[in-house]
This record gives C-alpha cells, structure tokens and sequence, in this order.
C-alpha cells in the first residue's frame, strides 16, 4: 500500500496525512496479482483495516484512495513490467463480493477537497486502464464474482468486458443516487451511456433502482456482456480472457517477445520544501501560495542511448529519461495535488540545451516501433493530461536556461500562459518537434497546439511539420507565446503576474481553467471530468449529500436523511 | 416588464415572488426597441428602480431576472411580429456604459437556486439570440458604446459582430473571477475561446484582469470586430448593421415580403394548484412534490387549416396550434422552474388522437418554406431544449387517450423515462413523424430519437423514415419505452416509480439527469449548459463565493474577502 507518514514538519493545513503515491508489489495491501503468460489475474481483496487515513474499516472490498494508488501501480506496472501480457481479469479473492465502491464512511468523513482529489485520481486510473486496452494490447476482463456496487462497477465499466456471476443474487448496481444522494461519478454515469450505450432511460432506472440489477435483464440492458453459473464462472471468463488474448496477440507483429522492464523507486530528496529528484524539483512557498516545478531536459548521453536501439533501450529500462523524468513529473504533480492543498500557482520551468531535446524527440520517435518506447510516449500522454486536469494555476516561465521544446513544450502548451524572455544576452529557443503535434493529446482528444490555436489555423498549419528552433520574436509571432519580456521588464512584470495570480479565489479559477483549458469538442474521458465531475463536485458540497442531515453523512445510520426538496 | 406579484395563495416556500414570464413591448421597462424597415435597434436603459425583486438598484445598465425577461421577449417578438428585420443592433441608451452586467447584489442578496435558475434562463435567451441568427436570418451585432463588462460583455458575445466605442476609457471585459470569485457563466468562458476562438492563454489573461481590455489590442486578441471613435460609434455600426443586412437579405428567396404576426397573451386560468391554458395544463400537488404538465394535441380543424397554405395560416397567426400550444408549455416549464421548486418530478401527458397528429406534423412540415411555419417549428425546438434543460426528472405516461406521436412523442423522448400502457380496450398507438428525424435537435446538437438509440443504431435506423403508427409493444420492440404495462399493472407501477422518484435526494437527481439525458457529443450551447454551468453552480455555493467572507458577498463593502485557500 501507499506509505504514509506524518512528517511533522510542515503538514498540510487541513490535513495531516501526507500521501506518497509510490508503492510497488512487495508492499500492496489490497489486491493479488498473479501472471500466467498472456494472462493476467488481478484480485481485490481488501484490508478492512489497510485504510489510509484513520476511523473507517475497508469492509466487502470497498476501496480508498490508499486501494486505489495500488490499482493504478499494477495497471502502470502491468504496462512495463509485464509486456506480455494481452488480457488481464480483474475479479475479487473475497467471498460472494467483488466490490461494494468507494468507502462511504470514508466519503462521509473526509473534507470535500479531499473528496474531490479522490475522485478525480480514481478517475484517472481508470482512463489509465482503457489506455492500456487502446495503446498496450492489454485488454481488462472484469470477473463480478459477488455483488458489484457503485464505484465496484464502475470499475467494471472501464474494463472492456464486463461477465457477472448469475448466482441469484450477485448484482451490479450505481446505488449512489438512491442511497447517498451523490452521483456515480468515477466514470459511472459517462461510461453507461456513452461507452456501453445503455439506453438513457434504462440508465435512469438503473441509477435510481438500489439493489441494482442481475442475471439476464442485466445482459440484456448491456450492464454486462455475460452470465454464467457460479459454479464455473471464472473458469468461463478465464476461457474467453484467453480468447481475448488470442485476439489480441494475433494483432501484434508476429515473433515480437516482449520482455519487461523494471520500474523502480523514484526515491527523491525530500526536504523541508522540496522534492528533489533526478529530472525534476518541485519547490514550495507556502507563504506566497506558490511552486515551482522544475524539469532538466536529456543529455547528449541520453539521445545517444536512443539511437543504440531497442536492446540499449531496454538496458536502460527505467533510466532512460523520458520515462524516468515523467514519472517524477507525475509524482511531483500527485504531491502537489494532494500534499500542497494551498499552493495555487506553479511556475513550471524546463532547463536543458534546446537542440538536444529537439534531438531526443526526434530519436525517441524513430524508435516507437519498440513497444517499450511506444510505453514511454504513453506514459509521458498521460503524465502531461494529469497536468491539464490539476486544479492548479500553471505559468511556464520561459527565461533564461530554459528550453521548451517537443515534449518539454508541451509544459508550456499546458500551463495557463507562458512567459518568454526575450534577452539577446540569454538566447532562449522554443520549439516544435513531433510531440507537439498530437502524440500526447489531451483529454478531449486534440493536440495542446491544436487547442491552444484553436482559433488561428493559419498559424496551426504554417506550424505543421516546422521543427527548427525559433528565436522568442518568432515564437511568439508564431502564437505560442502569452507574454514576451525583455530583460528589464521580466522580474517585475512575472513578479506581479505571479502575485495576482495568488491572490485570486482559488475556486473560481478552478472554474476557470477548467473550462479555458478545453477548447473544442468533448470525448467520453473529457465528459467524465468536466460534466461528470463538475456536477459531482456541486453535489458533495450540497446540505443534502454532505450537510448533517444529508444521505452521505447519515448513510448507515439509524436516522433518515432530510432533504431540502427545493430542485436548483 | 415581468408582471410579479404576491399571489398570496400558495407561495414558493423559500420565495414569495411568483415570476410570471409574460411580457410585451407595452409593459417593457427596461428596453427599447425601434423598427425601421430591416434594422431593428434594441437599446438597454435599465430603471434602477425596477429590479423584479426588492433590495437592490439596477444601476450602471446591471440587470436582474426582470431585465433578462423583457429581453428574452424581444428577441423571441422580431422573429415572429418582426420577421423583416435582417440586422439589429444591441446598444446602450444610458450614458458611458453600456452594460455592467448581471446585478452583483442581487446576485450576493439571491438563494442559491435563484442564481441557478436565473443564470439557466440568461443563457437560454443568448442561444435564442444565436439561434435567431442561425434560422431566422436575423443577425444581432452589439453596439457597446461604453463600458461592457461582464454579464454586458457575455451579452456582447452572443452577438455576431461586437463593436467597442474607442474613447480611451470603455473596455470589454470579464471581472467576474478577480472582483467576485465567480465565473463568467453566461456563456463567457465558452463562447470566448470555442466562439470567437480567443487564444486560451489570452482568454485566461484576460478573465483576469478585472479592468478589461479596450482599443486595438480587444480587436487584436478577437474580443471585439472593431472599434471607431465615440463621434461616429453609432453612425459606423448602423452603416455596418446594413452592409450586414443586405448580404442577408441577398440569401433569401427574392421577392418574399414577410409581414409580422402578433404574439398575444397566453391568459392561462389560475387556480391554487393549476394552470389552465387552451392546450396545455399544468398543474401541481406541494404535498406529493410532484406535477403534471398535460398537452392536449391539435384538431382536425388545425391541420385543415395547415393544408389551405400560406394565407391562412398567417392568418391563424398566433393561434396555430403548434405555436400557441408550444408557447403554453414554454411558459409552464418556466412556472415549474422558478415557482414550484419543490416540485422534483413532472408526469407528462399527450392527450389526442394520434392519426391527427400525425397529420398535423406533415403538414406544417409541407409549409416549411413559409417563413412563419420556419419559425413556429424553430420555436418548438427551443421550448424543447428548455425542457431538457429543466432540472426537474420527467416521466410521461401513455395512458388511455395519449397520443405520443411525432412532435409530441419528442416530450416522451425527452422525459427521464417513457411508461406505456398496454391494453387490447384503450389501445394506445405511439409514433414517428419527421419531426423526431433531428428537425428540433437537442442543445448537443443531435435528435432526441438519435440520444434515445444511441446504443442502437439498428433500432434507429429500422425507425428511419417509418412513420405509421405502432402498437405499444411495436413501440416496445423498437426501443421506445421505458416500461410497458398492462392495465392491471399500471396503476400500482407508475404509483410506487413515482412515490420512488419523488423519495429521492433533489440534487443528486439534477445531476444524474444533466448527464443521462445528454448521450454523444457535446457543442458549444451544451459545454455552456454542462462544463460551465456545472463549475459555476459548484463556485455559486462555495464560502470563497457566497460565504459570509466570500468575494460575491462582500462586493462593493469595504471588506476584503477572506479565502480559504485550498484548491480543490
């Protein structure tokens, strides 16, 4: 499970804990992985006592975020370390239950913000699941061996199959709304009607109907793709996991064997106010409600190594730095979420020789037929849309040492605005390489270029293809610059920015970025955070869900919740 | 302006006020509006002293629910007593300003389901602005001859063209997030970047700046079309008002003279509990929470009517069954949003014969080119989206005597759920006509049959096109109903889904159904209904907001708002 400590030394204000997402398999509380060639089992069975924060007991396999860091570490590690694998069943080692959901007396007890993370990173592990299913050839089967509840199928919704026990009782069902007055939110609502296309209506009755649905009706309202008797249920999904895998397999180049890496520690300095790893610092001022998060471009070294192939490559393994410096980016930004509650603007800075991470894209990219590097650019996707969805203001700061280039621009392409020095004395380059040009696209499905000149195609396509280094005059004429400063105006004009930015009220520009950042059109994972969450996040902090008498507060209780009826 | 008044007899329970949505150009207090010939001028000169509710002043053109209303009537009058105008021009008759936006201390002063309701409806009226642009060839172009801020500047945004007065002094601009720590949720994040495609990071520099932008730099980042000097503002605009309104007029069928029909009083019979209009009742039970809003389909007489063309019909006028019963039931969904809060369930009725419908749907479909048939189907859309949008849940009953066929089957379509009664002795038939084939789309942009089947595209397709009248178990089988039942069941069924529905949490319903009902895509209308107006509901109840200390309450005090920093 997820360490946690208490590290006394500068706790988040309303919040003691400090969580560590780091874990691995050595240390997992709640779940049994086990790997048979293609196949992969993965079986919940929850610590009632692994909780992560104090005063709830984690019964019928429900799940915390503590749970959820080990799920979103296997489906991580599955994808690195286990390349082998083409379908993975994910069913419950406890009896009669596969999942009863998120934990409710953990819900009740925690502060809508923390809510709110929680639900936001549960989120994100399950669009990690399908990602695996789109990019990796590792399809997720779910085995509902027992009762399947709330956050349970939502779990079950993001796998591509779903099978439940037909064994007269076992049922799937959202009962968020009946029971707690909350919504299905991890996915739940999006994922029925649009990934599994359940009719709208059915939806409705199924969201309001508590004790869920089983056996056939539930195939035939495509809750499920199957049934089977108790007595063979999981030799029956174990039988088409392997199909699938067939399936799978026959897709990929014939003759690849695919050899797993390993994925270790991070291990960063931790100081007073920073966490220093090998790539990147994230630094913070708890008084000026700032951070700064820092990423050191690759070496020469490190370009070299790519154009060695595959098999350097996987000597490197977890060294090579676009994996190693994303996931400290990730880690650094999960810390920020979830440790750094008050901190409301991060300077985002990366340093590095512009031509070398020009270079590196360019031989990161000619290598993507290895499926390890195809890994990689995933994996760095996926790190840079937790940036975009963090509720947290981004400037990029563009001055001097400085080089946000192809994957390092996609920083500044997430920030809020981007800053650039315009010094001769300190030449700063910007430029575009193959990742800026949809690799790593957003959530809602376009590239960060595309949406960040959503409203200039014409600049869009003279960038098309552009991949020299541009002067900050020619970057910023291209349209990817906020604000261009000369050297006498930069301390004091980013200074100020920097300063309002802080004192703004941090809700409304949650509100804000979160709608500015999405130009465009929407995709099921963007509905998922911005409808989806946007109404849950209105909901948990509603008197009826939250509030003394609301059904979230009282679930379990012998009193009844009382609600404002007044519809809003 | 709105008619208000104590009614006395049953009021709201948190509010007194009982909103009548009723208008026209005679009671108008806040507008005025002139005609000549194609451009049609529409200036804003708010009366400080006629806020729709007490407590506060309309100063500087801010603008409360009553403002919106008369505008809502101005907009939706032109396309039907207007139909000439090809131009109109949005301008302010109050001096310097033109229009300061939305009243911050009504806002401060309002419950929170007054600001949801409120905010609902002003964004309502500005996609009918659009929409007029969009079907009606009616272009609006905004005239701001003096500061624009706000509420004003989202106003602007609706408009196909803004013009700024360049006087040194009148800026655009969206203060909502630095002065009141809320968002510009009247469409402004929206249309700002996915409308006129500001560059996000401009976008977001902009939202931020609380005194705006003004001269050439707003026409530079796209915030306005152009700015002329305050000597010749107004004599530039209408110049351009009618360049505009020549190239409209030059799309149109030569030679077609539109002559206006007049819109009169709706005069529904009020009694405790009901509304009684010609076509449409709705009436309420407080102590059931729930409501019934009954549609009574048109005559054979109507449809006679229909086939004699052009003439009579424009003679008809406002007593077309299609526009007045659509009208009926804009202004009951109105009443149930804003008068019968805790009225959380609606039970929808069509009541007629439905071979008559039928009849009546094809045609007015065979009068489409008719401009005045134009609007009255374009007006059924938009009553339509208004019930989508209504967060109330909705289940319509097919019971003896229903006829939900064609335009009236869209009310079935757009309800939560569809129940059905199958019974040999009151056989019930249930229908497509063209008018389910996407000629009244929802806000995201697809028909309601294609949101209903989005997961079965057989079944859509087998419907296509199939417009013969169905059994109810032909209707079952093509994937219409929720739930059918025979005569024994039907009253014990619906009692006990009704009693059920009407048990649950109010808020946790409003969100299911903001997500259930909204399968597919999204587009601009629907982000401002979802993204943004989700995260502004979220920000409206959040302390840094609304609290004691927080920034919308704490406006034009001498205190400063004090915020709970934590992101979340």
């Amino acid at each position: 499970m997820a360490v946690r400590f208490f590290n006394g030394m500068e706790p988040a204000q309303s919040n003691e804990l400090v969580v560590e997402f780091a874990t691995d398999p050595s240390r997992y509380r709640h779940w049994r992985v086990s790997y048979e060639g293609p196949i992969a089992r993965v079986e919940m069975c929850v610590d009632p006592e692994g909780g992560i924060k104090p005063g709830y007991e984690l019964k019928l396999n429900s799940y915390d975020l503590g749970v959820d860091i080990e799920l979103a570490d296997i489906v991580r590690r599955m994808r690195f370390e286990h390349p082998e694998v083409r379908a993975a069943v994910v069913s419950s080692g406890t009896d009669n239950v596969f999942c009863a959901g998120a934990n409710i007396h953990m819900l009740a007890a925690s502060t809508h913000a923390w809510k709110v993370n929680f639900c936001k990173f549960t989120n994100e592990t399950r669009c990690e699941l399908e990602d695996a299913d789109a990019f990796s050839h590792q399809v997720y089967l779910c085995a509902a061996n027992g009762t399947c509840a709330g956050g349970g199928y939502e779990l079950a919704l993001a796998c591509r199959e779903i099978y439940l026990q037909d064994d007269g009782s076992s049922a799937v069902s959202l009962p968020e709304v009946p029971l707690l007055g909350v919504l299905p939110g991890t996915g739940g609502l999006t994922r029925l009607v649009d990934k599994r296309r359940v009719r709208r209506d059915r939806a409705d009755v199924f969201s309001t109907t508590a004790e869920g649905i089983r056996g056939k009706k539930a195939v035939q309202w495509r809750l499920v793709d199957g049934i089977f008797p108790r007595s063979r249920f999981l030799d029956e999904v174990m039988k088409r996991a392997r199909k699938v895998a067939d399936a799978v397999a026959a897709e990929l180049p014939e003759g690849e064997a695919r050899v797993g890496i390993k994925l270790g520690d991070l291990s960063p300095e931790i100081t007073e106010t920073s966490r220093r790893y090998r790539h990147v610092e994230l630094s913070w001022d708890r008084a000026a409600r700032t951070a700064s998060i820092t990423v050191r471009g690759p070496s020469p070294e490190d370009v070299a190594l790519l154009g060695e192939g595959p098999a350097a490559i996987h000597a490197a393994g977890d060294q090579l730095w676009a994996l190693r410096a994303f996931r400290e980016l990730d880690d650094a930004l999960l810390y920020l979420r979830f440790n750094l509650p008050d901190v409301g603007l991060c300077l985002v800075r990366a340093l590095g020789d512009a031509e070398v991470v020009a270079a590196h894209d360019a031989a990161l990219w000619g290598q993507r037929d290895f499926w390890l590097v195809n890994e990689v650019i995933r994996h760095m996707g996926r790190v840079l849309r937790r940036l975009d969805l963090s509720s947290r203001s981004f400037f990029a700061l563009g001055d001097a040492g400085t080089a946000f280039v192809g994957c390092l621009l996609e920083l500044a392409l997430a920030s809020d605005r981007f800053y650039l020095l315009d010094d001769p004395e300190n030449p700063v380059k910007v430029g575009l390489t193959i990742f800026n040009e949809g690799v790593v696209p957003m959530s809602h499905g376009i590239s960060r270029i595309r949406a960040h000149l959503h409203g200039e195609p014409d600049k869009l396509e003279a960038l098309a293809g552009r991949h020299e280094l541009l002067d900050p005059e020619e970057a910023d004429d291209a349209g990817l610059v906020t604000v261009l400063l000369d050297d006498i105006d930069w301390e004091d004009d980013t200074r100020v920015a920097i300063e309002e930015r802080a004192s703004l009220s941090p809700d409304a520009l949650t509100g804000m970025e979160a709608n500015l950042r999405f130009p465009g059109g929407e995709t099921e994972d963007s509905k998922i955070f911005a409808r989806l969450s946007a109404w849950q996040n209105w909901i948990f902090i509603r008197p009826n869900a939250t509030g003394a008498q609301g059904a979230l507060s009282l679930y379990g209780k012998p009193e009844r919740p009382i609600f404002d009826w007044k519809r809003v």
